[in-house]
């Protein structure tokens, strides 16, 4: 049986795998993040002691990322803040040392495909999927397609209201300050309240400050995307206590306005987990190489 | 040469035309929206004057409306605030009345298919049309495919940031208060500074704060769309003004990092007006007709 290869490229680690599907996993291996130097030659030598020869490689990857196929830079990680990983040849990298077709798209926007082939978006064919950790970014698909345009989507740095007398806190992003990713990811969280999120208990003020510039901004999401579902990934999420307060939020944000049965009477089945939990970056990876073998 | 019958079915007038593009227009007529029973079967009369029988008709209706082919109220207007036009079955009436095909869409979908078509989206195929007017919506295409998904978007309805301190406006939007279609459309301009906006001077401060507001918007449709162009039309977009201070607010609020000409060194030609003017949505809808017989 043919083997596909899949990297899910993330700033603090790497998870490489082998197989053709969640249920047919072959190798699967996990390190840091270090240089671009170690760290691709670390995941080619593990594609290279895979058992059969690999059809193709999907790499679900941090950003920003160059994705127009038209570009020089095609394939690589651009202007991301990531000390030493600014113009890194990704796609390069691997079609000279695997002499594979390699497919390239955002962490955000695999996870959004892998959900679709194998997750909870399989019933639908328009919705966003969206991370919630180190940083915030979102991937969708709209009419079955996985949104470009000019670059790719950058869903964390959206502007939400803001209530500076009931929440000071300036936010930490460095090009923004008060975005979502700024007021909402889990750094920002650990900066706000002192404290590692995870330590955080449920009836901590800091969930309700946090489901409601999640809702926020998902709400804006619905306005603009017109999304079938949404599915909410990402280390934040593992609280899933999250999960009601924020859908109570778009409820309340909307105010009735979108009159649909998703919203209005099943919204437990329209903002969801992922199915395949922390794993949808990876198997998005390899559904991208499926699809490009397919496409060629 | 066969002709096409399009239909921009907006809240305060409807437009008809039959022709087959911008070059040949056969006949167009424009009057007031009064109740559904005057307004379609005027609408009707003019189609059935047409020298040639139509071989589709388009329309691009206000709204919301349902876009699902497999609903019951497929074609109808459903809830809008609108007196008398709640759940009026559109498509239904011009199927029935002139016996041939009808594609049917947002009054803004229609817009960007016939700007996609015929006007500023030619040569791109992920872009956003927005009308500033009475209300605020948008439409978009990604990959060339038009945005329906759930319902189909509201953009006009998105939250952006509302410094209360520095503008006490709450708003007017009935469902949300301060939403940007509530800070901005043109009702808003008017209740907000007591003065129709068409004659608001151009160093009238009402201007750098609509496009503050705009430009927050737009800002936040980068971030979630990436369009590779944004076309603004309406009423209000008649005030040209509007664009350089526009385009400066969406500049300084992606601040960079969105690493793209088109945003750095281009932006006059990515926030443009509509190439066919207030025409975008009677255009359009002819497109839609156009389209609805190539996939027959």
């Amino acid at each position: 049986m043919p083997l596909y290869g899949a990297i899910e490229a993330g700033g603090t680690k790497f998870v490489c795998l082998v197989g053709t599907g969640p249920e047919n996993v072959r190798g699967r291996v996990r390190f840091p993040t270090t240089t671009p130097e170690e760290t691709l030659s670390r995941a080619a030598a593990f594609f290279q002691q895979a058992d059969e020869p690999l059809l193709a490689l999907g790499i679900g990857c941090f950003g920003p990322v160059d994705l127009n196929p038209d570009s020089p830079t095609y394939g690589y990680i651009t202007s991301t803040p990531k000390p030493g990983w600014q113009n890194v040849d990704v796609v390069g990298y691997f079609q000279k040392t695997l002499g594979v077709p390699v497919a390239f798209d955002t962490d955000v926007n695999a996870a959004a495909l892998g959900e679709h082939l194998w997750g909870a978006a399989q019933d639908v064919r328009t919705f966003v999927y969206i991370t919630v950790g180190t940083g915030i970014g979102g991937g969708a698909m709209v009419e079955g397609r996985l949104i470009h345009g000019l670059i790719h989507p950058e869903m964390g740095h959206m502007r939400i209201p803001h209530r500076e007398e009931e929440d000071p806190f300036p936010g930490i992003c460095p090009y923004h300050g008060d975005c979502l990713e700024g007021l909402a990811s889990g750094p920002a969280l650990a900066a706000r309240w002192q404290e590692e999120p995870h330590r955080l208990p449920a009836d901590h003020p800091a969930w309700d400050l946090e489901a409601r510039y999640l809702g926020l901004a998902i709400a804006n999401l619905v306005c603009t995307l017109s999304p079938e579902r949404i599915i909410l990934g990402g280390g934040v999420m593992h609280q899933t206590h999250l999960f009601p307060r924020i859908r109570h939020v778009v409820r309340e944000t909307l105010a009735g306005y979108v009159q649909h049965p998703a919203l209005l009477d099943h919204i437990d089945q329209y903002i969801v987990p992922p199915a395949l939990g922390d794993d949808a970056g990876i198997f998005g990876a390899l559904a991208l190489a499926i699809q490009v073998t397919r496409s060629a």
